[in-house]
């Protein structure tokens, strides 16, 4: 383990996993945006990039980290408990979160005029449909010197314990894609490819500078997640109350789908999390 | 190559490829009917799995193919074309085609009261959803000894040349779950798992005798046409002249997951055909 991923997971005091936290710094350090550097982060959740990104801008640097989700928003700690747990960590005068969606943020006095870099990390799935990311891309135009978003692949590189994670991801953006679903409450509304993402970049003036991938720690739980999500019985019954019968029939064959590339990958699952695709842009 | 797939070749004289026989042979292997069965085939199509039962059950034996799909549907050559090409085999005397549904055939004096098995061979994918296949099982019900059904697992079996199939399915049937879908083309549509069919025999009454898998072989077309399909510029244009947004960004992320896994095979692709699924109930 790395002296940074101690590090941070001391100024973290248990609010993220190290595997988490690793994910990040991998992220970040392919960007590797200089000390001191001014930057904004957008759909920061419980703050997790921003704590990794707060630590690697120095004290010089600074996060502003932006969510529209409310405060009270997550479970076992919300949304505000944890942005404020990390406001109280030593280096928490590096960060400042704002519950906002990006519009009504940029056109407000507490934004900068101009960021070094604006990021997505893992935000853009939690979008409803790519079409809600051009106008954000629009917006961003002029007031970031670089744009830099990392989101899964939905490639997965020949790992067939990646599989699971893939499939689960297809799975509850179909539910979400659904004009009557009754919740949004999946971790993944969308499964927006990094090929539409640049579509969009470009469409809003953007220039791509470099793509990467990262591959995401063994341990890292989301494949986890969201795998025991899309078999629980909560989330069948969820589907089944919802829609006619056509997408009903579609969405239990890709539950079905998921069951069966688990046990693929034998008696005891390793599943393992979809890589990440990182792209950048002036 | 068996003698069998030769055989049966020279009878279909360039009809079917020697993998689309060999594959049928396979499935028909694992089912073993005896010599003499009278057997009833729905769904045949162009009468691949026809030809290959005609020949295995024997000089005393007959199978009876219904498909409801007008004669002068598919190309180059159409369904009336390709039957009546295989009645004029030897051993064209053992096989009959009705262009016919199931209930409208079993309530016509044209069937037999009694079948010793009815199959469906690669056809219930062909169907809109699963809703629609439950009352065929019904129906079956008392005019058939036993229940035979072939249709592809969702499970690729750990092999990952096998995963654009998957997905290319996952697409076709996405497609045609959709309300609005303007043509219904597809060689799949719907995704309807070992599962599901289970299920529905089970609720019309069936008993489940045994289950099986039978590989693909290795040069069987089906994965390598399903995904050239899904990655043309006319499916993505059907697809955008349909729906509404936010299915829209679903289905053209799941297109470029199946890009994503041709590439991932490697820079001379060797797609591989899904496994299939056989059930036998009495």
């Amino acid at each position: 383990m790395s002296t940074d991923v101690i590090n941070i997971a001391q100024l973290s005091n248990g609010g993220s996993s190290v595997h988490q936290i690793q994910h990040r710094i991998d992220i970040l350090n392919k960007w590797n945006f200089p000390l001191g550097s001014k930057i904004l982060e957008i759909g920061c959740g419980q703050g997790d990039c921003t704590l990794v990104t707060a630590y690697m801008v120095g004290d010089q640097g600074h996060v502003t980290a932006i969510d529209p989700a409310p405060v009270d928003y997550g479970a076992p700690m919300t949304l505000g408990e944890a942005q404020d747990k990390l406001k109280q960590s030593p280096i928490g005068d590096r960060m400042t979160f704002y519950q906002s969606n990006l519009g009504e943020f940029l056109d407000s006095s507490a934004s900068e005029q101009v960021y070094d870099y604006a990021m997505f990390v893992h935000s853009v799935w939690y979008l409803p449909s790519a079409d809600v990311l051009l106008p954000m891309l629009a917006a961003l135009r002029g007031r970031t010197k670089h744009l830099l978003i990392a989101e899964y692949s939905l490639d997965i590189r020949g790992n067939i314990a990646v599989l699971p994670h893939l499939l689960a991801a297809i799975s509850q953006a179909e539910f979400n894609s659904r004009a009557n679903a009754l919740d949004r409450d999946d971790n993944i509304q969308s499964i927006i490819s990094p090929q539409m993402i640049c579509a969009l970049a470009q469409k809003s003036g953007w220039e791509l500078e470099k793509e990467d991938i990262v591959e995401s720690p063994e341990e890292q739980e989301d494949a986890r997640w969201e795998v025991h999500r899309v078999l629980s019985e909560e989330y069948s019954l969820r589907s089944e109350s919802s829609g006619d019968a056509s997408r009903q029939g579609y969405a239990t064959a890709l539950v079905h789908a998921v069951a069966e590339s688990t046990r693929a990958i034998g008696p005891s699952p390793k599943l393992r999390t979809l890589p990440t695709w990182l792209g950048s842009w002036v």
